[in-house]
This record gives structure tokens, sequence and C-alpha cells, in this order.
């Protein structure tokens, strides 16, 4: 891409041009900001994956429906109480939500996406929302990306915003996100929301394929406790405001956004992963010599998942037995005389065999680090896929226990 | 079945007549007995199940091969090493010990089964294993199967043995067992080994049938934490010393059979989920009007080998959002609006909607026993199935990060 450039930038949701933020205190939670809302200049162009869960939140099925519109003006969305598990009520909640936020702003309800995370099976506190989603569009502005991606934490430790610049010969457009999840997967908090805005014209069949695309390599690589929230949802919008011409097919431009999107939802996804106070380690598993990049993910999501494995991180231990043993029981034909795996530059298994006590002992070393990689190749083809996930602490279970207690 | 009496009896896996064992200390653990052998009195049909592993431990590998012939005189078995992941090395140490015992014993190498259990990756101390086996031959009684019991745990804490005697008009037959497997699921250790001996006779197919029944419900719908072991082993054999006819299919015999077996292995399943260390809780995921017995116990594994619905449960907190959310998880389609979640007594969720605070606290008291049901009815059909699992605790991460520190 000769003369392109991405480049790292300060600033989250709002670095884009005309996007406007804000995050209040509405209280759903006692003290914290607990409602963000997000304003498109101009009705933008979107893109979501949701949750594949059978049990979807309320806004979740909202979000669904508004999806075949197609059209974003707004989100709205707070944290606190994920409204699921509650029914027609929860979902009236919802379109309400959408309802007050389309009336402060303006703009045609159809356009308004609505997120939640939180408690599950609790009813929201309608007038403390609709009071602070009318305070928040009141405080809208292009310097609320981190309040915003404040008011939308659960658990999380710390705000995660990331955004990109992409220069191109005929000028530059930007990319720019907040997420929310921590990599503790809270207790009743709803796991993961991400949303990304960009100031470059996509249509919306272009920007789903390359949301889809950068979901398929980061958030849906990352794995803490191999749960799936009722409320999960990634949404991107595009409102063209960098006046670029529209992105077209197989283009540059288009190619630059999909490398820049991927690169931001990457950075996110492993601030998810690396937030929560039980986590001390963040691991790379990386499987290559698979016959497809499926069976590499889910490879790397049976290691990454199985808690055998996770201790051994925690306990900073080359336990390569439970590598093994995880590889064996995903369902997936491997042949274990070809199994190598390493940590970092480490060999500790050829052939499906250990190298020997020497090299456990100096990958152990490697894995006193905070975050290392743990390479599996399965010498049967030429894919691979990267998971990141952690480790599994004694605090993610007293943290998990006592929640509610 | 009328006249026909099912009577639990003390003993294992000497209880049916013309079985002997043996457990001895050979020297693969540093104290505890490590090495055992049983010998059936004549040449009995033979039936197992092992892991599914990818990775499978090479006793698996030579189990396999010898179902095709299909007798059974002998079984030796060691714990403290897996003799997994040992490659061509390993297959050939694992064939050296069954002609070992054969030839202690007299009998045919092809008929002789090997199990191991225990670390994986290193090679066994063969002349040990051999001294061992020679031993265990000259000690084998009909009173070993206590000591055979225990020389096939590893991290248990507790030697686990069932034994039925079942009472016909014709006469009495006797089905005994014994098993290996904690419920921490040890580090490192293949996860479970489970042997039983019956005096009845019982054609091969029939005890295949019979076998995989029991194991079905029993040993497939305890969980852990998801687990499957490189060494995973199920062997019954059935050597007709009770002296009735042979068991005919759909004969009232082999149903009797079938039912104690059922029993039997229920009772050593529940010891395996009942023993470990860092177990406070062993709770009964039944989970009932599901279109399909397979539907339902995939939803209940995934409920049973969630962290967050485990540690809720260490926590003695009804929280019913993570049961929905691991519900919705599973890729089965659930209808929420559907979905009732009661803990014992207590109906804490209708209509796939909490039913109050109060029902929580009352589902929290019932929590706080050592062992209680958690059913959760999908109102989508008749089909039901139950799940024993247990609680995560943080014992349960601390030894298994520690234990080759």
């Amino acid at each position: 891409m000769g003369d392109i450039a991405i480049v790292t930038m300060t600033g989250g949701i709002t670095a884009p041009r005309g996007v406007r933020a804000a995050g209040v205190h509405c209280g759903i939670k006692r003290q914290a900001l607990d409602l963000t809302l997000v304003a498109s200049e101009r009705p933008a162009s979107v893109a979501a994956t949701c949750t594949t869960s059978q049990v979807a939140a309320a806004p979740i099925l909202l979000c669904r429906r508004l999806l075949s519109v197609g059209r974003f003006a707004a989100l709205v969305a707070n944290s606190g109480n994920a409204n699921a598990c509650t029914g027609d009520a929860g979902l009236a909640d919802a379109e309400r939500m959408g309802q007050v936020a389309a009336a402060a702003l303006g703009v045609p309800v159809e356009e308004v996406y609505v997120a939640s995370t939180g408690v599950i099976g609790a009813r929201l506190p309608m007038g403390k929302v609709e009071a602070g989603i009318r305070e928040a569009a009141s405080r809208l502005s292009p310097e609320g990306g981190r309040e915003a991606a404040a008011a939308i934490l659960t658990t999380d430790t710390r705000v995660k915003e990331a955004a990109r610049e992409v220069q191109l010969p005929e000028g530059s457009f930007r990319v720019g996100g907040m997420a929310k999840g921590s990599g503790m997967i809270a207790p009743d908090m709803a796991t993961m929301l991400a949303f990304v805005a960009t100031d470059l014209s996509v249509p919306a069949p272009l920007l789903q394929g390359a949301l889809n695309d950068a979901v398929g390599g980061t958030f849906n690589c990352i794995t803490v406790d191999g749960e799936t929230s009722t409320n999960d949802m990634v949404l991107a919008f595009a409102n063209g405001r960098a006046g670029l011409p529209e992105a077209l097919p197989a283009s540059p431009a288009l190619s630059a956004f999909t490398q820049a999107l991927g690169d931001l939802c990457g950075e996110l996804a492993r601030m998810i992963v690396a937030d929560g106070e039980g986590v001390t380690k963040v691991v790379e598993v990386r499987v290559r010599g698979a016959r497809s990049g499926a069976e590499a993910r889910r490879l790397g999501l049976r290691i990454g998942n199985s808690p055998l494995v996770k201790t051994a991180f925690f306990g900073q231990d080359s336990n390569w037995g439970r590598i093994m043993a995880a590889l064996g029981s995903a369902g997936i034909p491997v042949d274990p005389a070809r199994i190598a795996i390493a940590v970092e530059d480490v060999p500790i298994v050829r052939g499906g065999i250990g190298v020997g006590t020497e090299a456990e002992r100096a990958a152990n070393e490697r894995m006193r680090q905070p975050t290392f990689t743990v390479t599996v190749d399965l010498g049967l083809g030429p894919a691979e896929c990267s998971i990141w996930t952690t480790d599994l602490t004694e605090a993610y279970v007293r943290i998990n226990a006592a929640y509610r207690s």
C-alpha cells in the first residue's frame, strides 16, 4: 500500500470527525458514570455483530431489528443493568431508551441503537435512565469520548479507548472506538461491548464485511473463561465526515480501513484480556500447522479455556501434558506424533514427546513474564490462528463467588 | 421385575466369584500402592469404553487392539505415571506390562488388559513395574479388592468401591467394581478409570451394550472441569462363575444385570465427583423439558462446566442469571420465555423471569447443604438428563497451580 500510512492517535470514539459523545451518572449505579450517549453529526451507515446467545438481552433483540433498516444516528448505552431476562417489559424499556434519545436529538427512532451491560434479571429504573439520556444529550461534545468510554464499564478497572488515523494520497480518515469487558469476565455482567466510529464513508455491506473480518480475528479470539454473554455487541458506524469519496469494493481506501479496523479491534480486545483484578498473565496461544483456520481457532480456544492449562499459567509451570490433553479433547483429528510446542523461543515438545526437564525449566523462566506466547505446531497444514487468554487465579474464584453474597 | 432383588453389598472388584486381585507398591510413587493386578479364574467376556481423546495414552491404544479379540484373563494397572505422550517406546512398555502379567499368570497375552494413570510425558520405570507385576501375581486373592482399588488412586483421597448382588428365582449373581478419579480432576493425572466384574455369563456384545448404557448415564454425566483425559477407561468383564445360564437378549437376567451395572456405575461416579480437597458442593443439575436427551445432556454439561455457575455454587448464591447465560450459550435453541429454574423445592425463575428476592434468599438457604439439586425446565419436550457437578473453589486453583512448582 506504498503511500498509505496507519498512525496510532490518542482518543477513542470521538476521534473521527463528526462524532460527539457524553457519559453521565444517572443513578443505576450508586456513584460511577453509568449512561453513555454517542451521536453522529450526520446519518451514518452501520454494521454490528451481536451475541449468539439463545438468551439474548432486550437491547440485542432491538439491535437486530434496527439493522434491517441500516442507518445510524446515535447510540445510547447503560452499565450496571443488562436488561436481560426481563421479558416483554424489558424490551419495552429498551425501545423507550431509543425513543427518549431520538426525541432529545431530533433523529428518527429507527436510527438509535441501544446497549446495556450489568446485572441480569432486574428491570431498569426507567425514570433515572430517561433523565440521564436527556442530560447526556445536552452535554454531547467532540471531547466526550473518554467520559462515554467510562460510562459503559462494569467491573473493568480501566477505560478502554483506541484510535487510528489513516493517511491516503487523497486525504486522511480516522477510526476510533471504545470497549467494555474485563479480563475477569465479571459476574452477572454482560461480557463485552465495543463501539467503533469512522469518518470514512463506507457502504453498510462493506462495513459489515470489514467488521466481520476484524471481529473474527480479535474479539472472537479472546477468552477468559469461555462464557458467552446475553449482551455481547460490537457496533461500527461510518459517517463520511472526512470528506473522502465513498470507499469502493477492493479499493485501497477500503483495504486500509479494514486493516485499521482490525488493528483497532485487536488493541481493544487485548485491553479486555489484560484487565481484571484476578489476571496475572496474558497469554497468546498460537496454533499453527492446522488444516484450517477454523480448526486452529477451535484448538486454540480449547487450550485457552482449559482450567488445567490456565492454572498452570498462573503457576508459571510449562506443564505441556495439560496442553496435549486439551489438544486431544477438542474433537478435532490431530496426530500426536507431529505436535511441537514452544513457550516463547523454547521448544518443550517435539514429535509429541517432551524435550526434557532442562527445556521445561527454561520455559518456566519465560513464563515469569506478564505476557508470553505459547506456540503449538500441529504439523498438519498451512493454517494458523492466535487466541489471547489469561491465567486462572484464586482471585477469579474469590471475586466471582463473593460478588452477590 | 417381581421376584428379582438388587441388594447392595460390601466389597468391590472381587465381590463377584472367581475374581482375585492384589495391589502392591512397586516404586513408581515414593510410598503409596501403585500397581494393581486383577485376574479372572476363567476366561471372561469383556467390554470397554475408552477416552475419545485424540492424544490417547499407550494403554488405550493397546486396549482398543485387544477388544477386537474380546476375551479377558487379567488386568494390570499402575498409578503415578500415565504412559501418555511417550511415543512408540511407551507403547512397547504397555505391551511389556501385558507380557509380564501373562507370563506370571500363565494366560494368553491377548487377554491381558493394561491401564495407567498419573503424570503425562514420562517413561515408566519398567524394572520396578515388572517386579511389581510378579509380586502382585504371587499375592492375588479373593480378598484383594480393596488393596487393588487403593493402588489405582492418584490424588484421590478415598478408595472407591461398590458391589451389588442380584437375586433371581434361579440363583444369584454379583457385580462389583472400583474406580479412580477425584472431584478435583487432578493435575496431569489421567482423569478416571473404572473396572467392573460380574460372575454372570454375558456375551461380549450384550456386555458392551449394557456398559454403554451404564456409562452414558453415569460416568459421562459427571463433570468437574470439563477436561477429557488421555487415559480414561471403563472396562467390564463377565466370567460366568455364578453358574447361572448365559444371559440372553431381552432376558430378565440381562435386564437385572443392566440395572445393577447402571446402579453401580452411578455410585462410583458420584464418589468421583464428591472426592477432592477443593470441592465443597456436589450438585445435581437436572435438565428436563428438553426435546431430546442429548440436548438435555449438552445443556446440563454447559451449566455444570460454567466457571461462573460453579463459583456461584461455591458462594451459595442462587445466581440464576449465570444459569440463563450458560443455557443461552450452548448453541442449542431454547425459548427463554419457557424456562423455569428451581433450587431443590424453591422456584427462582418462571417464564424466563426471576421469581423475586425472597425466593432467591430461600434458594441460598438450600445451597448451604453439601449436596443439592438445581432443576432447569426448558418447557420444550419430554426428555431429561441429570449431570453431577461440583463447585469451583479457590482450593482448586491453588492445588492445580502449585502442583508441579
